[in-house]
């Protein structure tokens, strides 16, 4: 084996990097002096009710199992997700977040050309070939059509792909294709024998959106979900995919045991659970939402109308209002490095009144310089 | 993309199989009918101590900070591993346990041939063979010279093989290779141009044995560590591999990012802190493998010496036993999954003084039956 140099250069992007993805604190914290818990991050789209005391409570009570190997299967989680989603548990596979199946999938299932929307979330093109060097075909989500997919042109796009990658509501646009509009893709993804994956970690702000549901219909659907953002379980790290049956046991024969830790799957039935924290979500997120739209409307600031928990700012200034927010301690997500979008676009999460409030008079101030 | 059935028939390995490792309790607890907490598990090697106080604490001064993802570069930890083992922090990567390394060292190195011993942990065959078809050569590791690695027989078998795992201590046999013995070894690797790759999982039990300051000389050198046995944070899974910088830069290429949650960050820092903890495990564990050999002799139960926290023994009529220590709620584990060894083999850890002594007492009665 020879330890050649990769084709890799200093400008690709490395896991790890700070400079791919919202919500490194840690990192950011170093840089500008300012200690983590001050800073509040608008850079990723976590619900600002943080985590509930019943999922807390689950995790102290687990404690004293962390001595004993997680449940390779998952089985409680999994019953758990049947039941709430109303599907086969069979269906369900759990993973180390959502990005473990995103990375897993086209690993075991080895596709020759995948799909992949711009701008859309960047760990799809990583996973597919970076990682694996399986050919990208990109589909552009045009600015002047408000970043909406054309599904004609897109279902032509997907002939002679093996595997589509979807994400809905959209990352970083919040945009999102109506259930019957994603019936219709996976329909003509059966036909063309396309694997449309489709990942709905943003879903749980509109579900009667989701797809969940139809997996046993269609060999060609898999649904990915995530506890990371609805939940705010960001750092103990669960999601999970859907897929039908004959699906399911090629990807097994893939996966790396006991990913998802015992806490995880503890907290993760906990917060399922408690229904009380998912009737107060909807309404924070109800009401905040039209707060910063009328409040975005009124400072003048560009924004796309959202299904999810963020919003997409077209700022001319991009660059400095970033710096600007950073130096007072707000965080929010530099859109540049997403593929098909320009130096010009922000992505900032909803959170808090107060929190919400202060960012967008923050904004309005610097956009103003 | 075909949905073709794959090749894999009902009798392989599929990950999250309950027949493949120990210390699956959820599953046995359900197919013997008893509480998970009733039940003794001899069949996963952790340190009986369980987790200590302090790093509860740090999980739980953590808990709110579980809404923010992971550190995704282990920064901290990475510092204070390098302390710890006063080695460069920068040949330091960590994974969600060993076993993300396992699997992600081959997928990122691509080796043609790898050389496995027989019986060992078996992870490392599927990490390679099974999920990636590469081919794997087996170095039989031979009852008669009581499971040693005999080095000119091994090195021979190293050549034309691009990649080696080695497990040191083994797993199952708790054999150890000398520091000088694994140098020689992985001096041989370099000139033959073979990653040799030590698992030193269980070599916190013989500390001065380890390789892991000797990755700066040898970029074909990589050593993983786990803290699942010694420190017991089974259930949180981290662990980390140790290689030269020229290597780790590729395998960071092929990582996924946050796949190491915040509460086994923050606790494996405080795990190692935490020395008091070590000194108490080192005397636990002298003493008690001490009394486990005095009275394996008396009750003419056959075991292998062994430098890690558990024991092989050889019993005729393993099968019955297992299942008759299974009926009292003693769980161990049955070895004859392990390729290259047969029916007769079972692997006991070492635990509490009193459960070490029931175990002994039940395995003679049965082994008298």
């Amino acid at each position: 084996m020879e330890l050649t140099r990769t084709k890799t250069d200093e400008t690709e992007i490395i896991p790890g990097s700070d400079t791919e993805h919202g919500g490194n604190l840690f990192k950011i914290s170093g840089e500008i002096g300012m200690p983590e818990n001050e800073l509040i991050d608008f850079s990723a789209s976590i619900n600002p009710m943080g985590i509930s005391k019943r999922v807390k409570d689950a995790i102290n009570e687990e404690m004293d199992n962390l001595v004993n190997y997680p449940d390779p299967d998952t089985t409680l989680l999994i019953k758990k997700l049947a039941e709430f989603h109303s599907i086969d548990p069979e269906t369900i596979l759990c993973g180390n977040g959502s990005t473990e199946l995103i990375y897993l999938i086209p690993r075991a299932l080895k596709p020759g050309k995948v799909l992949i929307s711009a701008p859309t979330f960047s760990e799809y093109e990583r996973a597919c070939k970076f990682s694996y060097e399986v050919k990208v075909k990109s589909y552009e989500l045009r600015k002047e059509n408000r970043f909406d997919l054309i599904i004609k042109d897109y279902t032509a796009a997907m002939r002679g792909c093996d595997m589509a990658f979807l994400c809905n509501p959209n990352n970083p646009t919040g945009t999102l294709i109506k259930k019957q509009d994603v019936l219709r893709i996976a329909g003509a993804a059966k036909k063309e024998k396309c694997m449309l994956v489709v990942d709905e970690a943003f879903i749980d702000f509109s579900p009667g959106e989701s797809v969940i549901g139809d997996v046993q219909d269609n060999p060609y659907l898999i649904v990915l979900r995530s506890m990371t953002k609805f939940y705010a379980l960001t750092g103990l790290r669960i999601g999970c995919g859907i897929m039908n049956k004959s699906v399911i046991r090629k990807i097994k024969e893939f996966k790396e045991p006991w990913t998802v830790n015992n806490l995880a799957q503890k907290a993760a039935v906990a917060a399922i659970d408690d229904t009380g924290y998912v009737n107060e979500t909807m309404k924070l997120m109800s009401g905040e939402k039209e707060y910063m739209e009328r409040s975005f409307r009124q400072a003048g600031i560009n924004y796309l109308p959202s299904s999810a928990n963020y919003y997409l700012l077209e700022i001319e200034n991009a660059g400095s209002v970033i710096n600007g927010l950073k130096n007072r301690g707000l965080i929010v997500r530099d859109c540049s490095n997403f593929k098909g979008l320009d130096g010009s676009y922000i992505r900032v999460a909803v959170k808090s009144h107060e929190d919400n409030k202060q960012l967008i008079e923050e904004i309005a101030k610097l956009c103003r310089v």
